[in-house]
């Protein structure tokens, strides 16, 4: 039996490992049925875990031969708080909380990998099998790194693996520098002075000075931002007030930031905070701009993505690696790792139709499935 | 024994009554132990009472002589939702409500007037008492006429007084025209399309219309209306948003206008809905202009203020008497009543001091009182 | 004969010296034939004249009795850069110079007054004639104070006299306090950095800034003055670029400020210093705002107004005289007498018809004459 | 003699002609003597010329074998309205005048490959040698194609050569895809209605709608195209006004818009109608917006990109051959070919010193100058 044939004698296995991860989703920082289950089945192949790194992140380890090259793959296991919409038999059992990303396959696919190199140990140096908690927002990636995961298990690169509905089943996606945006949030408090509505003088009306900032932050996009650089500022909340006659003490401002480039980022959170001190000075109020850093802009190394590629075309043949795929202003936690070690994140079709297990449902959205058919190569 | 010295001598008994108004204050529409009160007191005077207009609202009429000219006299009953910081006794006994307008005082006023002219019939003609409730806000004078006020009770004109800290006691103010503002709320919804905050072109984003149509706004006051014209136009609150990263469906406004012409406040509508239908054109989203007429302009005829002035001035003399007081751009549903049949709306001075029964503490203020020094002449 | 009588004989000189200057117009501050004409015209009457005070300036003084009460009357004596449209055998013999705004009826009118007081001597005090050069924008009544007008004549009181067209002949209008407000200049530089227009980021584009200043600035009428005020900021001229596709270094903005109080006045100039200062920060632009003071408000004296309205009630009775017109926003050079001695601006009313001779037509209008049936009372 | 050392025996010959050219830089649409000189160089060789294309553009056929393949070979021929600050002897001859972007060594690069096809027929098919005029906006290469440049030359593709400053000498620079943005430019008068700056309520200021109107605009850049595709709009002139104390007719901006794509250059055109009808009616204001197509993106097909990747690779070796070389939002008008027949437009090093002679010093610079080094294979 050929090592893909082995490979593929793995997948009805797998999809029901997948469908029962799936079938019991678990929120950011609250894998433990998952993290258990990764952790038990890690050891039952003979290879060395760690566990609780960032709470419920697990390490496994694969050595072979006497390299002394060592990589990471990287799989997230969290869910996201969503009610599923699937009717399926492996819905979710949990009210409101769902795998609408794909994670559970992605915790499967590299349990797949896992296992195969624990048996065939065809590989000369280490593998470091990464299950991140929290990819959703909660920097499970980030926290795994600050707990020490790369003085722990040094790796000289790390390899990410995303599903993407919209790509056919069978083909990969790469993408040398930028891949993903960063993302980041801010919080801009106008603080003014309330008044009645009668007598806007008496007060520092900070309507419209937030107006005014919301103005002025799309010059920072138009004029400051090299328009070769993709970049955005969304201000997506905005609220103050609490009656139709008392003009308010202040305003409250939050939203979302993304660049391809930590200087654009830079660029940005400096920007923004010369805009609101100015407009506020401008009109005596006082503002506040508070920059909190979410998730790095991913960007692949080069060597990194050509090594991804080369390992991709070895499974599905060079026509099916979709190169200089465009980039997407999403984000992902996965940017962390890459930044510390360099390294590849890989996309992979989930497939393109709209029916059950066709996998072309967006990722996100209360319809979707990861799609079992890519769990290994076409069975 | 003098008329004046005759009213003289009710100082006690009115200040008794209205620190039990006081002490009992109730809300728009629920002025009922009030209500009571008064016509009560008025029936024992021996006036014709009509109660239940516009709920709570009692108008009581004096006949004397053949002559067939007829005034209303009004005042107004109700309390704000305020909790009272007062210490005195006579404070507020029900939490949250206070009589922080010295409605409770213009109540016994009319009381002690009425008293008056049912037992010295010193007038030829026809007296209607009119209590209203609902001033704050409740529209209590608009309702009493939509409920046939001047149809039962015909008016040649209205006459209201209101009592106002900072100026004197022993002080009247008057002015012929404007003396308050119109009082318009709006609703302004932009509704665009939602979109996730990295792909703002997916949607329509509603947050920097709102902007726009903010500081667009602001031009109406400053371009559109002749500047010798007051007039606000005063976005109290904005509301849009519910998470960070999503760009909202909508945002709402709500504000407040004001005006002291019937010219100016059409022309702030008019103009504000084609300030909203235009810039959501602009982006393709969707703007609704929902503008509420509140309280009209309160405008004193010039002849009747003229009356006013000359009452007042045998009581406390010309010089105390203080002609073309500043209007405020407040309002006052007294407006209404004198839109409907012409009048004035008359200042009376609740004091200077700043200390407990001295009357210098602003309207709607929880340490603020009325000051029964001005119930009667200076007893 | 009378002494009314007796101004009534002089109408028809008068018109003629009107005509002849309206014919003879000069532009300020070159005001030398009509200046030589006035001096002569005095001294003809054995008046004191003293000449080149602000160049072209001219002042007589009168004085009889013992009273030490003095008063300055002021007119001013120069025209418009106008081309008139008028056909009538005064119209101006100077192309593009035109007595648009009644000076030489203004003139000539004070020159009826000083005749009639060298004559009948019937005041006790002082009275200087005080005839001023550039009323259009030229200050020439600060120029004459900044040379000792009040040294050289002290003044208890000033009086101005202008006519109205739309007010009919025979009626004078007064009004204490605000009058004319005040009539500022600014000049906005927002310096920033060109670019190509293809690489905006490599500059400061200062288009935009400018646009938030333009729009910031309306906020200070609608949220930083009393709404009871009359404010105004108007952006008149704005200009920069030379290229399409460059971005140019600088936006210069000029335009105009009206107050009625010098209180506002100053609340302007300070928050549009902050504006310019705050925006330009927030956008690493240098801004720069030259506020150069033009014509303070001009405010009339209450009891100063009272003696004008008298006055003018003694020549066409009480009926006659509008009290409390509505002032304008529009500005006189006369304000910086009034703000240094006290007195009164008082407008005569110049006609309502529309056709030649009735007086109706608006001042700098191609179109306008003074009318001559109110030199003097209606001979 | 090898074919290379044959064109290296070129050198000299060409750079004098370089030189020659540099000395002597002609207008768009003036080129006469260097028009003259091209034709009478091709015709020197045997090669079929045709001239008076598009005034004073040129185009030579070389046909061999029997291919039906044919190719255009594109260069430019006009100079910039630029003072040259060299003062080297081939400095320019005319005041005004230089060839400050290349465009005589352009010239003269494909007047040496002429040379060489003519004598030495080493392919397969026709080649039409175009030499267009009026590249510096003027827009020869879309004026040749309207007069019949296809028609008479059909071509299957057409291939482009600049010189790029930055890249070292010996390097092509080569870019599948969007190379060039497009250069449109736009005119839009707010039309209002003018008014004394004191009576601002008596017309429709039009400066705070060109504010709102340049605020809008940012708007489209952020909010309506997707930030994954670069673009720009840039308002670069803007002017109204003509005295400080009247309110402008009217305001007229004029700017440049740029992108990558058809499809963003067709939003960004809609959008700008909408927000300049949309916000001039929320004013009752008259927007027009006249939107002038400049030149359209360059858009660099993908096999004529390795084709001309290919045949760089064999002069310069595969390592000097940059792929993925950065788009610009600079625009050429060699992008009205590719968009008619495929292509692709390559870059070739001027060289990266500062120095006389190194090629570093960028286009559009007094003291840019064409490096002679590269006219051909190092000789």
């Amino acid at each position: 039996m050929s090592e893909i044939d082995n490979i593929k004698s793995f997948h009805d296995e797998l999809t029901a490992w997948r469908r029962d991860l799936h079938a019991h989703p678990e929120m950011a920082y609250k894998e433990d049925r998952t993290s258990s289950f990764v952790a038990e089945k890690l050891r039952s192949w003979g290879i060395d875990v760690h566990t609780n790194l960032a709470k419920t992140g697990v390490v496994g380890t694969v050595r072979n031969g006497s390299g002394n090259r060592a990589v990471g793959l990287r799989a997230d296991m969290d869910a996201l708080p969503l009610q599923e919409l699937n009717g399926f038999d492996h819905r979710s059992k949990h009210d409101g909380v769902m795998h609408a990303c794909g994670h559970d396959g992605h915790t499967v696919m590299l349990l797949g990998a896992a296992r195969h190199l624990a048996k065939h140990r065809d590989f000369d140096g280490t593998v470091h099998l990464i299950f991140q908690p929290a990819e959703e927002g909660g920097g499970g990636g980030k926290l795994m790194i600050e707990e020490g995961l790369f003085e722990k298990f040094p790796c000289d690169a790390v390899f990410g693996l995303h599903n993407l509905p919209g790509i056919p089943v069978g083909k990969f996606a790469v993408r040398s520098g930028p891949m993903l945006a960063s993302s980041d949030k801010f919080e801009i408090t106008v603080a003014g002075t309330g008044a009645h509505g009668a007598f806007p003088h008496q007060g520092v009306d900070p309507v419209p000075i937030a107006a005014e900032i919301i103005m002025a932050l799309q010059g920072i996009v138009t004029r400051n931002i090299d328009p070769l650089q993709s970049s955005i500022i969304s201000v997506t909340q905005i609220n103050g007030g609490m009656a139709y006659n008392i003009i308010p003490n202040e305003v409250k401002m939050v939203g979302t930031t993304r660049a391809f480039s930590p200087a654009v980022r830079e660029l940005i959170e400096r920007r923004m905070g010369q805009v609101v001190e100015g407009i506020c000075a401008a009109h005596n109020a006082k503002g506040t701009l508070k920059y909190i850093h979410g998730y790095p802009p991913t960007i692949n190394s080069v060597e990194e993505t050509d090594l991804a590629a080369q390992a991709a075309a070895k499974v599905v043949g060079m026509d099916n690696v979709l190169f200089d795929h465009p980039p997407s202003m999403a984000a992902d936690d996965v940017a962390f790792m890459l930044n510390a070690k360099g390294g590849s994140h890989v996309l992979i079709g989930n497939g393109v139709g709209p029916g059950v297990g066709e996998g072309g449902c967006a990722v996100h959205n209360p319809n979707y499935d990861f799609n079992d058919k890519i769990l290994t190569r076409k069975p």
